[in-house]
């Protein structure tokens, strides 16, 4: 049980995570104060150039509203603040950072030196970011070790699919040697598209677009650089693989044709951007699956099969992005991590 | 951390789930004792006739060939005995009570008198048995925490699919309103086979029977009676409904026609048995599913899809029975006891 019946939360990163994070915690913190006995009060919520805080609590929808309006949370009534970051979490009293800014691959921050700050406070970390992870998992994880505190990222891979956890805690008597899944929602969309319309590459690509499904800048998602993240993340913590980034060989959609698409669907097969994690293969690719297979998921869903030594196969499936999804992968570890104190 | 730096075990019911406990107990206990520093210890088991008790321990190869030759653990080297049940429970010293007996859906015998001797012991239990949680939820979750014991159960929905703890956990900050799924591998199996070879019921029961997928009496499976005593699980457990067994609607497999199969085939739909839990339904039935859909599992495969306010969809899939594969959910309940020492 907790010691304090109160848990002073900050969030850094207000984009589509961060404000998930303030809708769920609006939903049911009545429900966690029943069940756990503690209250959650967000002491600090931060964009990227301004914050808003206030000791006494913050509204979950004043937040949500001054963020909406003027697209600075800083324009929060009184409490508006020009603080931001590690200035932030050395400035206020608080028990656990929600880390949600966006991911960074090529330097890992802001989220790398949030993560750091908050653990040289001694405080706990549930993130959802990716990068500093596939960059700097075992530093973070030592880091974390050290100071004797809990760092939970389940919604750094899948959103709302529980992969992590699942692997660390549900299956902790099985010794894992595999995951093959599909990581990446925008992907799998644009494929999984492409094969159902008939529609080529690009034409699917500005669908997607346009549907917010895929961003202005595609990159990160097309070239599988976000898979491949995931597929880091995954080596790392569930087993036990010390890799980083630049093990893993990448190979992302933007080279599919309507042409191969079509000749697999002939033999029974779908396109999909598969990520694989094992002992000697950390890989992102397109790969041909079975239609009847576990892997012919339709749309932004995202899929992962563990193959373990005692439990045989277990595959999960969730909705691997989306604000609310990815914010209640973090509600349930803030709520782990109560229950453990 | 555990207190102690070995824990202390009693298996109750050595068939096909106690003797793959004893395996992975072998197989895992060194990687337990250095991961968590406990050491497992086997100090009684006991089948339905005989046991084999030893306060230094048991070995687990040992008791697999005296069960195998002799067809009674007693015959144990040494370590025979006739005591059993809660006789047994009173005359050894252990720390968690490992309860693998066979499922009674008319008395739940002898489950609920070992399972409430345990906690009179002031001992936690994990189990794969169904009949008590079926038909006495309320009264052992009671008992249990009149006793401030542990009491785990994953491995009696879905053998190895994680569910129970993924519900209870993992989506821990979730509502959950619904959990759909197909939740006996054998009417799997049987409905799978008629799509697949256009063999009738009868034929098909047969042939799962020389497999040993179905059992010689097959009622328990193609009756329903296994799949809707799991949906009272988990609508008490996850959904948080006091239900009993009498509550479910049940409908088996034994008049689903080859002729109804071949007819939702061509209109692309497959004929499954699904368990369906939610506020107002507990049912199991034939069903018609999409053959795109996560319900077209092939084999002995059980799935489940929870339906949530958060995460929306989640689905999981794994093997619904088998020794070992059971045995890891319970293997892994162990786990979690332990770290929560």
């Amino acid at each position: 049980m907790f010691l304090m019946d109160e848990c002073k939360l900050v969030i850094l990163g207000f984009g589509a995570v961060g404000q998930g994070f303030a809708r769920a915690v609006l939903m049911k913190k009545e429900f966690i104060k029943e069940k756990y006995g503690v209250g959650l009060k967000i002491v600090a919520v931060a964009d990227s150039s301004s914050s808003a805080i206030c000791a006494d609590g913050l509204a979950e929808e004043e937040l949500l509203k001054s963020k909406a309006i003027s697209g600075k949370v800083g324009s929060y009534p009184d409490c508006g603040s020009d603080l931001t970051g590690t200035d932030l979490l050395d400035a206020v009293d608080y028990d656990i950072l929600i880390e949600a800014t966006p991911t960074n691959i090529q330097t890992a921050e802001p989220a790398k030196s949030l993560t750091l700050k908050a653990f040289a406070h001694g405080k706990d970390v549930v993130t959802s970011n990716k990068g500093h992870l596939a960059l700097f998992y075992k530093e973070l994880i030592e880091a974390k070790e050290a100071a004797g505190v809990e760092f939970k990222f389940e919604a750094s891979v899948g959103g709302a699919m529980p992969i992590i956890n699942l692997c660390q805690e549900n299956l902790a008597s099985c010794g894992i040697s595999s995951i093959k899944g599909i990581l990446n929602g925008t992907t799998n969309y644009i494929l999984s598209r492409m094969t159902s319309e008939g529609t080529s590459y690009e034409n699917t690509l500005n669908e997607a677009q346009h549907l917010g499904i895929a961003e202005t800048d595609p990159t990160q998602d097309v070239e599988g650089i976000d898979a491949a993240c995931k597929v880091v993340i995954l080596a790392n913590s569930v087993l036990g693989i010390d890799a980083t980034y630049s093990d893993v060989e990448v190979r992302g959609i933007s080279n599919v044709t309507l042409e191969a698409i079509e000749l697999a669907k002939e033999e029974g097969y779908y396109v999909k951007l598969i990520g694989e994690v094992s002992k000697n293969n950390l890989k992102v690719s397109p790969r041909l699956v079975k239609q009847n297979s576990q892997f012919a998921i339709d749309g932004t869903l995202n899929l992962a099969t563990v193959t373990t030594d005692l439990a045989d196969e277990i595959t999960v499936m969730g909705k691997g992005a989306g604000s609310l999804e990815t914010a209640s992968a973090m509600l349930s570890d803030l709520i782990s991590i109560i229950k453990n104190k």
